[in-house]
């Protein structure tokens, strides 16, 4: 049995997506996007988010992230995030390429989360040097979180309330908000533009999808021109279009994306529990979606990847690694990590 | 039965791809193109091609097109290309995204062909007034063409040297390079790198595939560090590059993509002999891949339309359709165009 | 005595402009152009004017062009202009740079003048294609022109209201615009805003000025932000504006901008008598401000050349040179050129 | 009697610098850097520098600092500062704009200085997740510093040790060298590339002249190509360039810019002594070049003001102030502050 748990980047798509992908595969489509499966992605998730939402489906969510910011924020603009965040640490620049030298601004906070106090401080401090200095432009939060925590919509409603009464708006990478969603119980509604976000970047290829994440705009959806314009521009306007849509309109379908991340939470949980009850490894940080960070001696680690598992040791550190659970990890597996840690 | 003849880019996926994919979909595997099919498409392109090559997977046209660029022109660099180059008129300015403001050079050619000497003259005039002006750097030409026909690998060469006489690489924009292998009879290497060609872009989902193109590097493969850099920072690096890199190695082997270019590339011929057949449509140009461009009058056209043949009127023009025959264009779908075209 | 007349920018500065720097050397002043020179920038352009302008200082014209254009044109858009306008040729891509990659349309016209028809036509024939293609939005004329002649008022109102008629300013490169407007007699007013344009670059650098040159902005002022943080994020906002400043300011002063461009536009036009009555040299274009292109012999050239004489043989051509006639020419050096070319 | 210390932007330009720019208004002279002035900078830094140094002359402070990051570190690298560094906090992203996206990474460090173990410690938590983030690439330091500190040689060779252990160029933001020799007492040589500093942007216009930069490369001359062309391609390459070279020239003959920084730190060590002495205000920093900051209360400044003192309180502070001394501050302006202050 496979006991993969590097990264729910690796795992396959879902048996649903895959059925939806050949079912788009029949007959002549309409190129870049206008076709039937794109064109219903609007009521889709507007349906879903009980709200007129703007879709504009793409490729990756690298991309979704850094064409977002580039809408939100001008050249000489910055974007406030968490010190973890996927913008800041694993996109290579990319929120700086497409929005031609914008600056991101990383904020420390416990358990991968952006805390309001210290956003409305860096702010207020950044600002007041004219055009000498950046000029604060948006907020930018993940969720989950790059630290497998969740924030609540409490928490976005007090981000959001900074970042408003400063003037800016609030974009949130949802790589993984489907596992958030199934986390805490309230509706994509909530977690979002009711608690004043402004846009996101929907993901699924995480979770069960080949490739098929989404830009959403819950206001100013006059934004689309810019963001269809740098979609095109950047290479991301696929030609065949169809097949990426057709996977966000099978996820969504019956709730599939919940049922999925529910699934990979729930695998998450139990190891979280074999974590707590294990003499030595402790959690770095509360498990709230699929994500585990375990810290241990390193030998721990080394007689775990012995006995045939496989899982990332951090960048830079000996002592913490990360478990990821997807929508396709078996429960036998699961088990049988659980297993292998408590014997250890 | 669909007489739908508007763009190669709306058909679907062959058969023999859409099991590749779903092949490839079976179990876990390395995100980032560090999986088992992105890692064997150097071997494989080196068979086809006959010499090293260097594969870089990417799931569109235009960004292999505008990252190629942007690796062998710098910012203040031009690049020489046909008048009707995909890379000068379609991509909404990707290369000088990518390339951070380099120049696009037009050069008008008959039949969508870049003429040597006029290159060459081309060349020489706007070199020579030191760091004030562009610097040439690059030639980009595309096979085949724009306007359906085909580069023989002697006008590649002359190209090339006139390109090598200045120090100038040239790329080949090769979204429908499979057309023009089929239709010249040359192999891959003739048409490329034995010619004198440094770079490509390999499409294949013009051809067959979903979303899957590849930068082919036959020299300098030290490029690819800065390629990679550029297809991660525009969002290009798919986590699940695998599903991009199986359509690749499905495309060649047992040479399928020839053998449903060669398809196209007759359905083509076949209705370009009914156009010259008849009594009023002429041939805007030789018909040597899978595009026949028609010039009429507006009122053909309309009653073509009225039949319910789907074609493109090309932008601009009321004389002047194109038409696209695909790897899923049923011949009989071709024949009954032709009769259709013949009773007007 | 010095037969220099390769370029204006070879000049000194006029005695009233090296006295203007003088007096702003005494103490203190603000910093970052809010100094009391920069303050008046406004009033003194306005009035010269005759309308309200918002003026922006900076050390040359390259950044004044460049910063213009961008501020009027998204990296997605195109910026029409002549074949041989500076903008184009002899700026090594510093709208491109600015521009975040726009792309500026050559179009062809004789005496260096942009033709209104061909205009239209080249505007027509690029829309029309959405996202795939630059989207029109500029348009960027020169005044006087490169080739040495200018434009009426009237002309330039034929290309604004083709301009307008699709949406798009107009800006004006005028870095020999004193010149220009020398030449017609009309009044700054009528050769730019009264004729439909909407912002241009007042260059004075080449009139008698150390390094001084203006954005003006004639409509559209709330594009002044946008300008601003260009201007400072590309290092143009010298700390001590108050020495470009003071230069416009004495440039403007009883009109001293035209009393030096008259001088430099008479030798011209005496040079011009002079070549018109040899035998063997013709000229070029029409003389109608401050330079003199000169179709000749290479042997013609050489011989004048062993004279003395300086100027400038056309990069590319060994048939033609420009004869460039500044605020600082001596008469007496004009009548000596005319007397050499006389006698050979 | 003037009382500004606000800043060394604010003053003019020394005698000697006016009558070295009157002195180059005599006659023609080459444009674009190609004078007799500017062909001379390389011999005078040379022997000045002790070294073959390549000097390119610009107008601006900003616009060295970023065309010399742009030249040492790719768009997808990251260069390492102080927290307080001009680079990261006052150029409204200068670097980020001519380094196409680079990203600049703030470091703390007392008395504004990057401290050398820090340094490494960012170097290497930040490596290492290769395409995925930035690659550390340039470290730039500020002599001297923003908190008006200087760096001992020994200082730098330890920042120098640490870049070179990772394979990074580092640069050195001269925009108060002057004032930096002059306090230590060690040589232009010893402060840079016996240090181990590759490249700096040498400031002279905060000491005496009206815009005179020059961007010095100690090491990899060849790196001259690309820094033309950005120079060129931002607009910084002056037609007349000879007027910036002139000031150039004019402040290293007989150690000029030695002598005026020596009289500014001198006055701001008499106003330290003031500060040291007086009973409520305090030094935040140590004052070793021409910058005094203040730490007081707010009515203490308050008072100051209505004394008729011009000083600059700290952008977000009230209880911080900042005064400069400058080249042409009048010593008895100083005492008479000295005074002020020993009243209150």
């Amino acid at each position: 049995m496979e006991l993969n748990f590097r990264s729910d980047n690796e795992t396959p798509a879902a048996p649903a997506i895959m059925e939806a992908i050949e079912k788009a595969n029949r007959g002549a489509a309409h190129a870049y996007a206008e076709d039937n499966w794109s064109l219903r992605l609007n009521e889709a998730f507007s349906e879903r988010f009980e709200t007129d939402v703007c879709v504009i489906p793409m490729a990756t969510g690298t991309v979704c992230n850094a064409i977002a910011l580039a809408s939100i924020c001008p050249p000489w603009g910055s974007v406030y995030c968490h010190r973890s965040a996927h913008v800041y640490c694993d996109e290579s620049g990319a929120p700086e390429f497409f929005g031609n030298g914008l600056r991101l601004v990383p904020i420390d906070g416990a358990d991968g989360k952006l805390p309001h106090r210290p956003l409305d401080k860096a702010i207020r401090t950044s600002a007041g040097h004219g055009v000498h200095s950046y000029e604060p432009s948006a907020v930018s939060i993940t969720q989950s979180t790059e630290s497998g925590t969740v924030y609540q919509a409490s928490e976005i409603a007090n981000i959001c309330e900074v970042a408003k009464a400063h003037g800016l708006p609030v974009h949130l990478d949802g790589a993984r908000f489907a596992n958030a969603v199934a986390s805490t119980g309230s509706t994509p509604a909530e977690l979002t533009w009711r608690a004043g976000v402004s846009l996101m970047s929907f993901g699924a290829s995480k979770n069960g999808c080949i490739a098929a994440e989404a830009l959403l705009l819950f206001d100013n959806h006059e934004r689309r021109e810019h963001i269809e314009r740098l979609r095109k521009r950047s290479g991301h306007l696929l030609s065949k279009m169809r097949y990426v849509s057709a996977q966000l309109l099978a996820a969504l379908e019956d709730d599939l994306w919940l049922h999925l991340a529910t699934h990979a939470n729930r695998q998450a949980a139990k190891f979280a529990d074999a974590v707590g009850n294990h003499a030595g490894a402790e959690l770095e940080f509360p498990v709230e979606a699929n994500e585990v960070f375990v810290r241990w001696t390193p030998a721990g680690f080394t007689t775990l990847e012995e006995a045939g598992v496989e899982f990332l040791m951090w960048p830079g550190r000996d002592d913490l690694a990360r478990f990821v659970f997807g929508h396709s990890t078996d429960e036998r597996a699961t088990d049988k990590l659980c297993k292998i840690l408590g014997g250890l």
